[in-house]
């Protein structure tokens, strides 16, 4: 029978998140550090990528696909660049240690950026970024992920959902946070449709020949998720040539794998790897820059606040209004922290397995 | 009486042009470096970006916008990030000493990150990037431009065509290099309907209120440009972001102006400025990464030679094939460069005025 769905006030969930991880032999900080970042997905309304992965996670420990204490390292760098060797660790947690390393060097020469290899799912690529925000600098986080998504006129499924997120700072205003898959959607938007048993719309998807379907389980039964675009005439190519850039600087800069060599996550339908790998486990690239290496940060802030205001205020279709990136996530933030956290039934189901399996209570 | 299309060898076209530049009062080097920016674009097939534009920039000096003789200055740097002031210089050439600086950057410390403004139209934003690839860096170059494009939902143009280029070396491949506007498509699609009288594909473009319309006349009528992804269904926020990106990197953190400021080039149309400017004139950013920051460089380059037969090897939609970035203006740059750019009876016209103008004689 399935369990009803059920609301957990934020520090709960993370307080449950944490200890999840530590019975899985994390240390406390990465306890700590891997539950916030679920957490605020949840909190942000990014509910595919909170709470609900966390038993994927705890099924990748079971498979020997995570060690819960890594030795993470630097094994190469420059005064700006390093790459950062994950030791298979939770990418929740490795991702923070890559993007300190980037904010470091940042301060030091006024721009960092961190490749990483070896490392495994990292939440939400948002949260990464809007590290940098506190120290006045833009944050920059991408990831590759297991392939979904066919190159424009490919058959195959060569690129992961391989998300991009921009953050930066204002005065007054919030920050401006761009966090976006650069498929059509993201695959957790073809699952919301599976699961309602509703259809999706054009463009979203393709078929085993490569047509455009309206089938939301069309990429697990041979087809494929698009490249943002959609279709070859509304330049698809150019979601695929993100989706690839994503990939180089993830994959190949790193010495990770890359394109359909890129491990699966364990929810995500399959788990079978594409053997041999040609790199080291999955990647991620960061960077961050002092805004003050290119001009006073106040003036800079100021002027983004002048940039918020005038897109927040340009007319706009009937019953719409245009939206600052990272606007909506922000005010779910303000909604959920106060009011607490959804949970689906299915996720609740997970939980409570979780919570048997390793003697806790659930909130 | 209108002209015919002539074929001319790029060495000849590539001379007139040095010509008119020098004729506008350039040095001989800014007239060989902007003369170089306009042929590679028509050498690689992007024909609206090439001497199709060279009447647009004597208009702009004609207007006293470009300044022939400019002392470009960096006013403000870290060992990895610059600030570059062109003085009012034209673009193709203030863009070349920007991309020198992260460059040199990168050769320093690792990386090189450039911020420009008070700068003109650069041309192609991939003949910027991939003066990264003689070095064995990645090569990252972006531009804003005047405003064409509505945010999702809006009903005001506040962006434009705003293109990235990404240009990254491999070994016995020859490199990936993407280069596309942020919008579903670059403005001079919708001249080449315009002129054919044909109609838009649907998603390129919105009307006056800002629903979707065939009318490549529209963003000329009070609609727009749309973003990436074409509508909201099909995530055209997310071109939103990038397009917001590039204005963001190219414009405030520059001191340049911004979204709606960014001043237009001569042959877009309107030719007014949004007064009173929020910056100093147009603005760029250019980007420079020593690929052995991270690993070395062989066994990257070998690794994006694998990336690379990988995606060209995937089996694709009947009649098509999976193209890797770049690839369609290599092919075009191979053919061109032995037969010659054919010209468009408009731009004969125009050249023969400027061949008049500056008593230069026409190839």
């Amino acid at each position: 029978m399935s369990k009803e769905s059920k609301v957990i006030a934020h520090t709960d969930l993370q307080n449950f998140i944490y200890q999840v991880f530590t019975k899985m032999g994390c240390s406390p900080q990465s306890a700590q550090e891997a539950a916030a970042v679920l957490v605020a997905a949840d909190l942000r309304g990014i509910d595919s990528h909170g709470v609900a992965r966390l038993a994927g996670y705890v099924k990748q420990w079971h498979m020997q696909r995570v060690n819960p204490q890594p030795t993470i390292q630097i094994i190469h760098e420059t005064p700006s660049t390093a790459t950062l060797d994950g030791d298979r660790g939770l990418g929740l947690v490795v991702a923070q240690r890559a993007m300190e390393i980037a904010m470091q060097k940042a301060q030091q020469v006024g721009s960092g950026w961190v490749a990483v290899q070896n490392s495994g799912h990292y939440g939400i690529a948002g949260y990464h970024a809007m590290q940098a925000l506190k120290q006045d600098m833009i944050g920059i986080s991408m990831t590759h992920a297991a392939s979904l998504c066919a190159p424009t006129f490919s058959l195959e499924k060569l690129l992961g959902t391989n998300p991009i997120a921009v953050a930066v700072p204002a005065l007054e205003e919030p920050p401006f946070v761009a966090d976006f898959a650069t498929t059509t959607v993201a695959y957790g938007k073809m699952q919301i449709l599976q699961r309602k048993g509703e259809k999706a719309p054009l463009g979203w998807a393709q078929d085993e020949q490569g047509w455009v379907t309206d089938n939301p389980h069309a990429p697990k039964e041979g087809g494929a998720l698009t490249p943002l675009g959609s279709q070859a005439e509304q330049s698809s190519h150019k979601g695929y040539c993100l989706g690839a850039i994503v990939d180089i600087l993830s994959g190949v800069l790193s010495g990770a794998n890359f394109g359909p060599w890129v491990p699966p996550f364990a929810t995500a339908g399959s788990t079978q790897e594409r053997q041999p790998p040609v790199g080291q486990g999955t990647g991620h690239f960061f960077g961050a820059m002092r805004i003050d290496g290119f001009r006073p940060a106040k003036d800079f802030k100021q002027a983004m606040d002048l940039w918020i205001r005038t897109f927040k205020a340009a007319p706009a279709l009937e019953g719409k209004e245009v939206l600052i990136p990272g606007e909506p996530e922000r005010l779910a933030e303000q909604i959920r922290s106060v009011q607490g956290i959804p949970i689906l039934a299915k996720v609740v189901e997970d939980l409570e397995a979780l919570a048997h399996q390793f003697d806790l209570a659930l909130p």
